[in-house]
């Protein structure tokens, strides 16, 4: 089924986006992607990425006869713009690093067609790291998780369970706890541990973590 | 309003979103966040963060009885764990260096009680640069934007300004091209820059970015 991005810019007010979703059921549309973009001082818009087998201009049509919907705009889908993201969690001073390692890898692997972003969190404490790692597989794209720090266990190691239990890759930095125990990957470098998580997820690269499984570099 | 965050796990069928939807519209409730994820090998899920003066037990039942809903689970919200973000776009030498700047310093206002995320992307030309920057207004919770390069203009700039025109703030490296000329403020060190954008958004800091319009440092 062909894919389509769009955002309406609609009315603020309850129900709209049941109104909205509505026309998107109507032609069995697969809603992959959506957002509620609402700013202070701007209108509110409702950007929605689907597969449709209807032509698109029929569905623009229709979600511009919807009440409260006062522009209809065909864009380019984020999927394509920001692409896969891996997701950089722990302490300022090795988060740093391991965005560094990569960032720059992902340069490299997105001068080459590739899509890759790097999302970082600066956190301290074993219920906001634990909350942070849990609320990862909710984000959309995320491909792959680091913890970058110098000591994690305990609610954090839960945490990092689960989410392997849900099929999120994980590397972590060597650091005390037992957090590294419970990870795919352990890397003691972190510029090297960042380069080996866009290798990881990257099309263009050769790395296959799951033929990594539990070694330690 | 009282703001609540639930994670449902829904059967894989198109009218999912509409039929879960359609339970808030009928209280009134305000939908604030919405993220479906749909990885392969798992079951697709609807996180939604919303406001309503109905109690949250009363939703949770009601849309438990939704057809094609297996579970809901009261969840944390991402804005309270992943805060406000600051999005790097450029080139990866500079995002990097942007990054290291943006996480240390955020990691300084995140232990004071703040939740401030630094998300980037290393891209190369103009028109990729100018799409990912028209999509910084489509993102949840980005208020602020970084371009980090060393050759920006021609569309990049168009597109600056017309994210500057929906209120996103925007610092720009002193480079070549049209891009500095547009941003809100221009710094020369990477690292500053990545440190200003963080104290413009923290309540924790006193550094006021309206005040520094179209300074250079």
């Amino acid at each position: 089924m062909p894919s389509h991005a769009v955002l309406t810019t609609v009315a603020d007010q309850p129900g709209m986006l049941h109104r909205v979703t509505e026309v998107l059921a109507r032609h069995d549309a697969n809603i992959q992607h959506i957002d509620i973009v609402h700013e202070p001082h701007r209108e509110a818009e409702v950007y929605l990425e689907f597969a449709s087998e209807t032509p698109i201009d029929q569905i623009v049509h229709e979600l511009q006869d919807v009440p409260g919907v006062m522009r209809v705009d065909i864009r380019q889908s984020f999927g394509k713009v920001y692409g896969k993201r891996i997701i950089i969690i722990g302490g300022g001073a090795q988060v740093g690093q391991v965005a560094m390692g990569a960032i720059i890898e992902a340069d490299r692997h997105n001068i080459r067609g590739e899509h890759i972003s790097v999302d970082t969190i600066p956190l301290v404490g074993e219920h906001e790291l634990a909350a942070a790692v849990r609320a990862v597989v909710l984000l959309p794209r995320v491909k792959l998780l680091v913890l970058a720090g110098s000591l994690m266990g305990g609610e954090i190691t839960k945490a990092v369970e689960d989410v392997r239990g849900k099929g999120m890759r994980v590397i972590s930095l060597n650091m005390a706890g037992s957090v590294p125990d419970a990870a795919d990957l352990v890397v003691t470098d972190p510029v090297q541990a960042g380069v080996m998580a866009v290798m990881a997820v990257a099309d263009t690269a050769k790395f296959d973590i799951m033929r990594q499984q539990n070694r330690r570099y």
